[in-house]
């Protein structure tokens, strides 16, 4: 999503020319490209699919067809994480009890499929700005309450800075995750302001806000994580720019923090 | 606030003419109009002055100055609350644990003369989206925990339901400020999304939004709160309107909710 500009062939190859390892994959960009025919241009490429974004909005009506048709999608494409934005508040779940009630509710209708398909869904908090229009889910420790009613392998959470970097508790959490073996993806951004109308796609380039990745990056070590590291920028002024030179400068960014 | 568009003499008459009790006024309108002047304004109406907005930003330089100034114009307007805006990260502070150390020193440096001046501070956690610019104090519970180093008639914290409405630990949270004497204000906004740029002037007109109005009022009641409740709207679209039309109507609200 970070060059979402690039069509899939182009990601794919500019990753093996940069030498970055994997990549994580949005359902939209792969649905139009072909679900059978993208797992075909990763696994040529020797690429992994380091998550898929993203299941989730358990709060509106057919999240459960939804949602196993990404768990599928997840399976074919070889990852074994379907990243979850949870949902906000709707006619039927009107208040943040009921939205996560809901929420716990269908993470346990979906989570043995998941576990059967080789998937591991990660319950992503998202920032509190998104409590009532994208997920009730605002903390760590709230998606840990949730995922530790299921396996491990089946369901645990992301950890994203740009969500997460304010809350003085979510560091005991990504301890208390990793311990677990619940932290299921890492992801990076930075915290810039004044933010953009709409707060959806002003996150920043690694090293331009206010948030100290490394010590992010060393807090999930610590607690055990080993698995891949996402950088996902939703921002409107990378998004205008050429994709390559977008990449070539994230990745730079990234080695240097 | 939410008629920033009245004159001081025309928001105490309207409020006196509408029956309403108090108003909480801000620092510069009153710099503005004189701060005796203010003074004699609402004691000769009969109004009460339920809070001065805003003293803090600890964070930069100067706060000592400008904080005792703060303390004082509260004493001369007759308030006995002055509420706090900490302040974010700055180069002096540029994390937030830095920041907090910060703001817990300050106010430590501010109580013993607020008590003397019989004004309380009352820390306001502002809403995780303003950690980074304007207040490293983004809950309650951090909110008490830097109040709790001193009397509880010197420091207390400000519950502001636009702030805190989606934290799920607010409400226990509520109720230990409650028992320790500490609520010094309560104020109500609804949460309405899309949020505007700089996500400063888009609080809803109370019951337009995401939060449950008569189950925090009913929590701060319970918490044993019995001072005022105010109505603080950020809204760009409310101040374009005329101001005794939005004061009627955000009277009629208010009875609704």
């Amino acid at each position: 999503m970070t060059v979402k500009q690039l069509a899939l062939p182009d990601l794919v190859a500019e990753c093996v020319r940069l030498g970055i390892p994997g990549v994580g994959l949005w359902r939209e960009p792969v649905q139009e490209y072909g679900i059978e025919a993208t797992a075909a241009l990763v696994r040529d490429a020797g690429l992994a699919v380091t998550t898929l974004c993203r299941g989730g909005f358990f709060t509106g009506d057919g999240w459960e067809a939804e949602n196993r048709a990404a768990i599928d999608e997840a399976a074919v494409l070889g990852t074994d994480t379907l990243v979850l934005v949870s949902g906000g508040l709707t006619p039927a779940c009107p208040d943040l009890p009921a939205a996560r009630a809901r929420i716990t509710e269908a993470i346990g209708a979906l989570a043995p499929y998941a576990g059967e398909q080789g998937v591991r869904l990660a319950i992503e908090p998202l920032h509190p700005m998104y409590a009532s229009d994208r997920c009730a889910v605002s903390t760590l420790d709230q998606a840990l309450e949730i995922a530790e009613h299921f396996p491990a392998d089946q369901v645990g959470v992301t950890v994203d800075t740009y969500h997460l970097w304010w809350d003085d508790r979510a560091p005991a959490a990504v301890a208390r995750a990793g311990a677990a073996g619940r932290i299921h993806s890492f992801q990076l951004a930075d915290w810039t302001t004044p933010l953009p109308a709409g707060v959806l796609n002003g996150r920043g380039q690694l090293g331009t806000g206010a948030i100290d990745l490394p010590a992010w990056a060393a807090l999930v070590e610590k607690a055990g994580y080993t698995g891949p590291v996402e950088v996902e920028l939703f921002n409107d002024a990378l998004w205008a720019r050429d994709g390559v030179e977008v990449l070539e400068e994230t990745l730079e960014a990234f080695l240097a923090v």
